[in-house]
């Protein structure tokens, strides 16, 4: 088994209004010295080792995962939990 | 100048039917390998260096960023961009 990080962010130029809400509360809370908040998603997939993992990993974040158009993904294969 | 990455992710126990909805599309697609998923969100600041930054973001995640009754959060100080 194994455990597979999947970041997802917004490709930079896309408006992100929920970066720049957090932004804007974390400086009614003082924190200025705050100078820009992206706000993405990160997901962990419990998956069973197989074959062209890697492949269709990128398969899932291609199809399903995220939205190519507006979104860059990354992922990392990150613990082999005892198989 | 310093980027700051925040992942937060739901306790384990706390129900997570966005993970349930995205795991039952991956088998529709017909990854089946895939056994569990849980979503999070993912961070992106970038925050002028000044004293105490470890201790000023641990505060923004608590009071801000994270839920801490349902939600776990890590973060880490990323690279150092020519400050």
């Amino acid at each position: 088994m194994v455990k597979v990080h999947v970041y997802v962010t917004l490709k930079s130029g896309v408006l992100d209004p929920q970066g720049s809400a957090v932004k804007n509360s974390l400086h009614t809370l003082g924190y200025n010295e705050v100078q820009e908040v992206k706000v993405g998603k990160f997901m962990e997939l419990t998956v069973e080792n197989g074959e062209n993992l890697e492949e269709r990993v990128k398969e899932m974040c291609e199809k399903l995962l995220s939205n190519p158009v507006i979104e860059d993904y990354s992922f990392e294969i990150e613990e082999v939990v005892s198989s």
